[in-house]
């Protein structure tokens, strides 16, 4: 008997009636043979109205508290999904990320899983149950609640699939699958049949719905990972380790577009040692992810430093920034909101040196401005205006050949 | 300085606006000097919300599972209150039953308080922090959530306070105190200053709206609890051990009324020992109460055996009593779900034989049929049709005077 642990998405479980449809999908399962493990997000909506809540009573919120509030829309599946199986006759029992043996950091609002204690879950399989887990949560080891960030289901589902040794991983979502775009810009993009870890890591930090440490941890463990629809049979993409590099080369698999991206540039620094680890190690301690960054030319000896961050942290950021920036005696700090992120991603990427100014004209062609650029082995991406991204995604696509089907 | 334990009922706590009230009056307390312990309920209509979506998913929900489901509601105000605590400049921090140590037995659904292991509460008060905790809710040594029964954080707020060696319990809800009677049904209801926690628990057993395992805690370990109201300063009804006998002397306290009463006639049963035992074994082990209990005169070794159980059990309890009655050789079992519970309740009641025809004859003059009698030594029950109970109440309030302010 081998064992599968599959995960389903907030959209998939919104209602009584979802939950029964997921629950008579996981029996389905479950009599083919399988041991099935069973991972769970919020309910619809549940955690942007408990976020809502929140925000009614602090513009700031404790961060402690936040992560035990957003841990019940877990719970709450959860025990709704296990009962919904019991119901129709399946042996079920629901275990709370700290049940489940989830132990994290004490990193509130995206902790990092540190072990994996699954001797409880263990036990109820051992009794031929279906295990339900509240995903998106973990438990410090002085018992306080963590979440590890929005989205971060996955990552329980995928750690959980390593730690439990099994066979495959299978993420159930209403987006179906990996797609060459985000199919609500680009009408004709692709379902992708399969996808290696590395360009799918990629894709998911840059604007794919995936949380990008279960892609991390997928690849660690060697877990195929299976996204498909949570709403009908159609076959998914299989996130991989052994796809097929001749057919794949010299090939882009994909355009990643992200609109949450905001500038902050830190002006006529001194270009001395030591700058850059000044402004960037108390943005990191603020819990601040950095992302592009570049310097221009250094002009005597003074230079300006620009960098994005998410436009979501740009308030929390410029707070930190504008004080170091006093501090190394910078004049001032000038910050930009409004620019999208669009990235081509593929392992071919790496061999052939075409691939950037093909990007470049491409952008040229439809008269988008390039903000900043920043490149991977296998991914190339350029910072746009944010009113221009979604047109950049499309020529991208089309330019690329993504429209035909793989 | 001095601890007092405070805890507010969900309809204080139904939106963020209210969950910013009770967080100031909070703040109003510690401000007097005393350390202070908030408990909690689930927002408004938030436990109902939670159970009518475990229906839509099964007709007999798994209960180890509807516990987990329904801890989370209090938890979510828990965690709403600490950070509206923390946004108005009060250190605060929410635990779960089981962060803050409240272990209880494994009967899911009313669960019982073993233990207090209170060492981490200890430590956030010592810090100097409102502790605010989850009611209703606890864990097992398995770490299993359980709950304690519907209105159980009463219970929690009294275990606390006795655990912690607080001066005083305070439960603020929406009614204010304990009145001679249910104002909704008697309309010139009087608040009581004071009651003593016998009476107070013949009160609550019989209608009033306290959980009767609170009152048992606070008499045993002599906890004065003040009832009063969330939304105003005026003042409640103090239960505690010093109530004065003079005044009280010959005096009915207050009216209680319950209308969730069934009855279940086991016919022509064999009048031999063991036949009780038989039959209230098997629904003690269901987990159903049975309260009121009358044997008929035994004719000819036969002997109809009727009693009481919540009209919400009474599926349950006759799946059991038919097994049973079959297993004995009765020939049959009746049963009636529209009965009411009306019972007068005053220390004075022990000492004067005067109350139970006074109140048989008040009922009588309403033309109200009495179907059963039970008594204790501070109170006399009548069952009587649901449709009259209401009816029998204002009778009785009326016929011991309790309508003049004490």
């Amino acid at each position: 008997m081998e064992l599968v642990v599959q995960k389903y998405g907030g959209t998939s479980l919104a209602t009584a009636e979802q939950i029964k449809r997921v629950a008579r999908r996981i029996i389905a399962k479950r009599k083919s043979g399988d041991q099935v493990v069973v991972v769970v997000s919020a309910m619809g909506n549940s955690t942007s109205d408990l976020v809502e809540l929140a925000r009614g009573l602090s513009s700031n919120p404790d961060p402690r508290e936040m992560d035990l509030l957003l841990s019940t829309g877990e719970i709450v599946s959860g025990a709704l999904t296990a009962m919904a199986l019991k119901d129709l006759g399946c042996d079920s029992i629901s275990l709370t990320g700290a049940q489940a043996g989830i132990h994290t950091d004490t990193t509130f609002g995206r902790a990092r899983i540190a072990a994996l204690h699954p001797e409880r879950l263990q036990r109820e399989l051992n009794q031929d149950r279906v295990v339900v887990v509240a995903g998106f949560q973990g438990v410090t080891d002085e018992m306080e609640v963590t979440t590890l960030g929005r989205g971060a289901s996955d990552t329980t589902a995928v750690a959980l699939a390593a730690g439990l040794g099994a066979i495959r991983c299978e993420i159930y979502t209403d987006v179906g699958g990996i797609y060459t775009a985000d199919p609500r810009i680009v009408k004709k993009a692709q379902k992708l049949p399969d996808i290696s870890y590395d360009e799918m890591l990629e894709l998911a930090s840059y604007g794919a719905k995936m949380h990008p440490r279960s892609i991390e941890l997928g690849e660690m463990y060697q877990i195929p990972i299976l996204v498909a629809s949570a709403f009908n049979e159609n076959p998914g993409t299989l996130i991989h380790g052994d796809v097929d590099m001749m057919e794949l080369r010299n090939k882009v698999r994909g355009v990643a577009c992200d609109l949450n991206v905001a500038r902050i540039t830190v002006l006529a620094v001194p270009d001395q040692p030591g700058i850059a680890a000044s402004l960037f190690e108390p943005l990191a301690q603020a819990g601040i992810s950095v992302d592009v960054i570049v310097q221009n030319a250094s002009q005597e000896h003074l230079t300006d430093l620009s960098f994005t961050v998410a436009q979501t942290d740009l308030d929390k950021a410029l707070i930190v920034v504008e004080r170091v920036a006093k501090s190394i005696g910078s004049p001032g700090v000038v910050s930009n909101d409004h620019l999208g992120k669009v990235s081509i991603v593929g392992r071919g990427i790496q061999n052939a040196p075409g691939y950037a100014s093909q990007m470049f004209q491409t952008l040229y062609a439809e008269d988008i401005n390039i903000e900043m650029i920043t490149t991977s082995e296998i991914r190339i991406t350029c910072i746009v205006a944010e009113s221009q991204a979604h047109d950049a995604v499309k020529a991208l696509h089309r330019a690329f050949g993504l429209e035909e089907p793989s």
